[in-house]
């Protein structure tokens, strides 16, 4: 049987009312519940669903309907006290979390005069003129709310755009800026992919993809499902790309939509090409196109999420613009090469293969005594060769030669960097990271005395399982001073990136370190420079998730001007 | 100071004398150190490193020569007490181990019967004669000794061939069989991929690449340096490449060498074409080839590690032929068919598009209602479309739409496999999985009951930082009865693999059910079945770990005839 409870004037959010409806569902003896406001279109609903009843005719917007279908009378006592409860909880002010409660947009600045985001989950019908307000208030805005008309979304895209905002939305269902949540979002790991998508699941599919997996995110900007459209022309994803290219955490760029109108790609992809940084791009449904310039093409989220990871742990740039000692270097014309001292034979011949290609250099047909690559100053050496192994073990087991030649190769006034592998595991020495930790921080220190630097990069082959424990040996060697890439093949290209940024005129070294100030300057790269300062305009949860995960918030408890009366609702505001 | 001990007929092995030298080296007051057996070669050798004394003159090959430089007489005394304490130590049975030692073929075959590798490290003058007993002896043989002639590798590799056996090696640094390391190996995650080499550290890279990354390796079985050399013509890379097909637990094979020559390489690559399964392949320093058949090549040794990572949580191969759900489907041609319900927009269009390929359909232009793709019995929805959350929570909230729409289908008697998203992190369901535990639950157990079988797979989109916890909605779904992908297409890849499998004619199934018994049956692919039984020729420290490591092994403390008197050995062995 049908039970209607109609609560006169007590405004609530709709998407509140849903997850209190879902709620409710739940509660022993209800077959069916819905809670809405007293809307047309809701009453229309109440009738799709078969729990439409005579009492809801005289409902006004502003009225809180409840409708309960059970089959025991007492449970809509019940029901009617879970809502009140709920909405009590809604409109104080927690002890708990301590955020707090304003009730117009005037009040909300004044508790966070800094704030530099409007996070907006009222209904869609109030949706687009409370992001204008946002706006005028030079909010970026995170819309979350659907429901808003396309013309809506053009007209606050262009006022954001003309104002150097950013409307993430409407329907933005997804949004991690400096590591905090924005709506439904996943507690991800901090890292250098920055992303930008038109589609909430897959940003969170790709975003969760890459941190399960040990990488990480600096930023995932949303754009609303309909930003790439002819109509609006990506006004946000551009935004977004461009504040990504500026932002000096993001080392690579995964985009994410469906295909977007033909005009609009070649914008976009114009975009792409200019912002400095690899972007990998998905366009789902649509066969990857063959990658050019600086553009790679996904088809699944997982292949988006793989070659992200891939590229951005070989993205040395940010390391080695940020790194003092390549800075020092730089200014010591002398050192410009690598020299690379290897136990096993197919790591040395792997390096090899990766300086040749990257300097264009022939690879030698064959490798008397170990010598794997020989070319002015840079030279990789096979230690483990039978040339160097008479009459002593092999250098996977003694060090001593591999120390000597280290040592010798520290002193050379040519070397800028020095490779070393060290493969554990059993057989291997038990602690090859101890034997050469004091010769790395001896370089090093006499490198600094004479106001020098030099750059050791190594790598570990073996596991966490292994007599010498992985992580163990990556820390010894890091504790010495030296750079421990996740295998030999990043550690190459990484000496390989520094060696070219060392060899880069002062004009092109200037752009490898000022990359971050290509872009313009605006609000929405001040946006991304530090945790979000939050005005939440409707669901309560969201405030919380961005108080939990570090950003500050303020939570404006918004309700309707005129009880949601359209009418009285407009002449007030052209009172105003 | 050069001081000289001269131990008159006490052989050790050179490379425990290897081993020992680099102990003694790091005692307090030693400049230098070096000991060997009195041979020609190694007398040379003293020369060369400036340790050679008149002393050494009259040592015979069977005398054990220590050379000592030290500035203190009594440093001497200790080194020579290092000596026999290790020694001792060699030919002793360790308590702790309790390794077995014998000290002929016969008695370690008495002692083991059941042995089916021999691992031989004895200096390589001597390996050949020992390995040819081995294989004589029916055992397989992995040779870790280097200076072995081409000539004895062919020979040894023929026997063996001829023999239903394998020679691993000469010059063989690494292997793992069955989660035993063998010589110089990593502790590796059990895992689905199989590994070919003819590189130590190669493989060592590789696999441990493959285990940080959360993967793991059937086997790893090396070749030897110049298996693929146009003399030896690949023989133990092809036997190892047969085994790995008609294993099992190999899904993938990864391959890793030099470039072979010309006549070798279209050998092996014809091989690789026949082997069932997908092959990863890397000849360092070639630029890779275009991928062909079930062919992929890689560059680096990461490429090689992380493509066949790719392939192997891609491989639902293994999975499904083991899978008695499917097998019970098979039987009934009733169930053919795909549903995916999903609360995903975009993981909804990706199962689509995945769907789509594989089927050869055309993608349909518009999805009316969420419906991604309806295809006769297979259907892909997206419940948070707005056909569905009309006066409702989105899915991600309120599953209660969903998990009605799921048991229709699972009541549905065309449906084999179905499809679910589960989209965690903030904002979403506090417990989806809970909610859906007890449906795949039922739906299992009703189809169980009428002796059906029905098979969900799922996807979690979420982190460990979850306020859901992944891995706990993972364990949640997985009790329930559910499969459980990395990602949403690797859940959809299994699902259309299961659907090609059961529309399969018969015959085609059938060779799905049997490529494991398509290969050759011999000793190899025993060896590889179980965790292997060793008699281990030479090092001890490989005794152990074997032992370690779940591997049977017997100690066989070798040494050699005569004395080491080469022309005395001849005779004997001819008096035999």
């Amino acid at each position: 049987m049908l039970y209607t409870v109609v609560k006169k004037n007590m405004y609530q959010d709709s998407v509140n009312l849903m997850l209190l409806t879902n709620h409710l569902s739940q509660a022993e003896g209800v077959n069916q519940v819905s809670v809405m406001m007293g809307t047309p279109a809701n009453k229309d609903i109440f009738k799709n669903s078969g729990l439409y009843t005579s009492e809801l005719e005289d409902a006004s917007p502003n009225d809180l309907c409840i409708v309960v279908d059970t089959g025991d009378e007492s449970v809509v006592e019940n029901v009617v006290k879970g809502v009140d409860e709920f909405i009590n909880n809604q409109s104080t002010q927690s002890q708990q979390s301590a955020i707090p409660v304003t009730r117009t947009w005037e009040m909300s600045q004044n508790k966070m005069p800094n704030a530099n985001l409007a996070v907006i989950s009222i209904a869609g019908e109030h949706a687009a003129s409370e992001t204008n307000k946002a706006l005028d208030r030079d909010l970026n805005v995170f819309l979350f709310s659907d429901n808003v008309s396309l013309e809506d979304e053009v007209q606050l895209k262009l006022k954001a755009q003309a104002k150097g905002l950013i409307v993430m939305g409407p329907d933005c269902g997804t949004g991690i800026l400096h590591e905090v949540p924005i709506a439904f979002a996943n507690v991800i790991e901090k890292g250098n992919i920055g992303i930008v998508g038109a589609s909430g699941t897959g940003i969170q599919e790709i975003t969760s993809i890459i941190s399960r997996r040990g990488g990480g995110i600096s930023h995932a900007i949303g754009t609303g499902g309909r930003d790439l459209s002819a109509d609006v022309g990506a006004i946000t994803a551009i935004r977004g790309l461009e504040a990504l290219a500026s932002d000096p955490e993001t080392d690579v760029i995964a985009f994410v939509s469906k295909p977007p109108a033909p005009e609009v790609r070649d914008k976009v992809v114009g975009v792409f090409k200019n912002l400095g940084k690899p972007v990998v791009a998905v366009f789902m449904g649509e066969k990857p196109h063959e990658d050019h310039d600086n553009v790679h093409y996904a088809w699944t989220l997982e292949d988006t999420a793989l070659k992200a990871l891939e590229l951005a742990e070989n993205s040395g740039l940010n390391r080695i613009i940020h790194h003092d000692d390549v800075k020092k270097i730089k200014f010591n014309p002398e050192q410009r090469y690598i020299k690379g001292y290897y136990c096993g034979g197919t790591l040395a011949l792997e390096a090899a293969m990766i300086v040749e290609e990257a300097f264009h250099i022939d690879p030698a047909a064959d490798h008397p005594e170990g010598i794997m690559l020989k070319h002015e100053g840079t030279e990789i050496i096979d230690l483990g060769d039978d040339a160097y192994t008479q009459g002593r073990a092999h250098p996977m087991i003694d060090p001593s030669l591999r120390v000597d030649i280290v040592k010798e190769a520290a002193a050379n006034p040519e070397t800028a960097v020095i490779l070393l592998d060290n493969v554990v595991g059993y057989g291997g020495h038990e602690d090859m990271a101890g034997v050469f930790a004091p010769v790395i921080k001896e370089a090093k220190e006499r490198a600094e005395a004479n106001n020098k630097a030099l750059i050791f990069i190594a790598s570990v082959t073996g596991t966490q399982g292994d007599p010498q424990v992985y992580e163990n040996q990556v820390k010894t060697l890091e504790e010495a001073g030296a750079i421990v890439a996740k295998s030999n093949a990043q550690a190459t290209r990484l000496a390989v990136d520094i060696i070219k940024y060392l060899n880069a005129s002062d004009s092109t070294a200037k752009a490898y370190t000022e990359i971050a100030a290509t872009s313009e300057s605006d609000a929405v790269k001040e946006l991304i420079s530090g945790k979000p300062r939050v005005i939440n305009v409707g669901l309560k949860g969201f405030a919380e998730t961005i108080q939990e995960n570090g950003g500050q918030v303020v939570q404006y408890q918004w309700a309707p001007i005129a009880g949601g009366n359209k009418r009285l609702a407009r002449i007030l505001e052209k009172l105003k």
